[in-house]
């Protein structure tokens, strides 16, 4: 994605992100920077967000998937949506496309092992790392954001502990074909209301963009534009590429999801008239 | 603003501002931070707010009215609230105050050519500074965030386009005036409650402080007070002068907007009793 | 609580949390970002958050509690929920734990001096550290966010006023005791429902806990757990040693608090059988 100019890179503070389902009303976020802070305070802490519905997986990988390409290389993401916090769940560590991703094995990182095929995941078995006592409620602050300063350091991932395969996944983010029909789901509905399906080009090519039709509950959709504020003809629902590499549907101004009274993980399903 | 003590500037990392209205919830927020970082990692980045309302500019406009005289010479600040985005409508940024605004070409920067008259604007143009594919449908990470990095690394502001005069400009801040009266507004509504509205200290001196009165939504205003917790006889709602230099309509203990049934945009009438 | 592992500090650029009851839609907690990096950009700044309900003192004394202890050594936290802004209410700076902590003398630091008992308070006097004029409405900007940028650079408390030992205090942190019952009361609700009380680890041992019971609204409490997800019989209600280092009451799936009706303050009895 980070094709084209600009391309100079900047020399290099470590970044640290943070992506919960803590809110920002409670102890929990202060928490992990001050963790962070406390082992390496030339770390650069960058909140994507801390309003992941609570205990929701799903969100927090699609929130994932869409921001990581945008930040530099070694970027350091800490990601925790942990319901099974305490439990057998696996704490892991993920290094793909250049950066890292420190969370709980439940699924958080399923887009990103999608996305980089080439990808390294250890299991946090050393616990030298992790601040102590280990509480079985927090491993955000005793376990991940301890870890995550650790390797802003330098330390290497084989360090944290052993490697594993068989990483927790949810459903495939690429949607089904079936005939001459893409199977796609909406991924996440945004601030807006527009609805991000999980069809991307690879699904659409750009020249039958005027024989595709998308059908989501009930409706079907056959405008495309290729930016919100645009007008063309009377229709008021539209489908456009948005800017997580994703068809989306929104309308000019209203919200779509409202609209169409779509859920997240809605189907939606392509075809192309011939 | 920043008149007497303490007077002593630090050494100067680039501090980059960022207002939108993208709420926290979604990826927004998180891609520009990743695309300032990407590009220059020393910048240090100050959330503003991400919650104006969407669309929502002339609250933009305010919020970064009040807030900009508080960062130090040469801070950028990127303000997106954009429902023009991809359209064309044009990409600017804006020099003056000693520091630099990024933003669509909207009004949402018309304050600050109030507070500024001698600004410079550009029209951005030099596509060598954005990333590449600009998407139609987010400019804040295409182009606002690394137009803002580069311009933290020293590329002069007339590098990145050429000069314009027309910009696009909001009601003007200050109020009007019909003979004896001030014929203010309400600009903004805090989270408290109170009612921040565009009177400032010209249009009304301490000493005439006694003979004025307030007119808004068929109510009338006499007291004035200092501070928000004093108390003053039994009238319950009062003037006082804000921390953005602006007359604000305050009560004790409730929201006055509420009080009031007032809206941002209310008109609030000064008169002064001879 | 930072025992064992890991225990190497970093390099220490001066770390400034906010904490406060501003919420995140206004200019105001941007005023104080701006202010601190106006007089020292070198600092790191982390928000704890912004927003604690509106003057809710009690609940800023909890959050700053529950989460100071995990940032570095030197730590300046600026906490202000002032309700009182403007009135004769002071202004303070507590050094205490090896940290700082600037804001309204009005309770907020109570919790500190109660974990701190070896403190040291100093009344802010010192106008030359302040920002000119100072406002009657907004002493974060004006005072605290100031101070905390000079203390950050090297200033000694002392420097900033004169000693006082007669800080406000909130009703005490700790439980009374009648008898053989711990009179305890809920401190903070979180986000997700779990009840966080002011009974510590001193007033019950992990080995009576097999014959300890909660009383709350009317409830009994008996089952202890070690973590969320654990499953442990039908009781759906059950307390665990929280992560802030208190007892807390929680359910699997759903808010503990709702399910009780309870709210902050509310009583939590807690007797041991022989």
């Amino acid at each position: 994605m980070k094709t084209g100019r600009p391309s100079e890179q900047s020399r290099g503070l470590p970044v640290i992100t943070l992506l919960t389902d803590f809110g920002t009303a409670d102890y929990f976020s202060g928490a992990l920077k001050g963790m962070v802070l406390s082992l390496n305070s030339s770390a650069v802490i960058a909140d994507i967000t801390h309003e992941i519905p609570s205990h929701d997986i799903e969100a927090a990988a699609f929130i994932l998937l869409a921001s990581y390409r945008s930040f530099p290389d070694k970027t350091i993401h800490v990601a925790v949506v942990d319901p099974g916090v305490g439990s057998s769940r696996r704490p892991i560590l993920v290094s793909g496309g250049g950066q890292f991703f420190v969370g709980p094995d439940n699924g958080i990182f399923s887009y990103i092992y999608e996305s980089e095929p080439v990808h390294l995941t250890i299991h946090l078995t050393a616990e030298q790392y992790f601040r102590h006592p280990v509480s079985a409620t927090f491993h955000g602050r005793d376990i991940f954001a301890p870890v995550a300063a650790a390797l802003s350091k330098g330390i290497k991932p084989t360090s944290f502990g052993t490697v594993v395969t068989d990483e927790v996944r949810l459903e495939p983010l690429r949607p089904g074909i079936k005939g001459s029909k893409v199977l796609g789901r909406i991924l996440h509905i945004d601030r807006f209301g527009n609805c991000i399906t999980n069809i991307n080009h690879e699904n659409l090519s750009k020249e039958k963009e005027p024989m595709a039709r998308l059908l989501v509950n009930g409706k079907t959709i056959k405008q495309f534009k290729t930016f919100f504020g645009e007008e063309r003809g009377r229709e008021n629902i539209f489908a456009i590429w948005g800017s997580a590499g994703f068809l989306e549907i929104a309308t000019s101004n209203r919200s779509a999801a409202e609209l169409l009274n779509a859920k997240r993980g809605q189907a939606v399903i392509l075809t192309v008239d011939p």
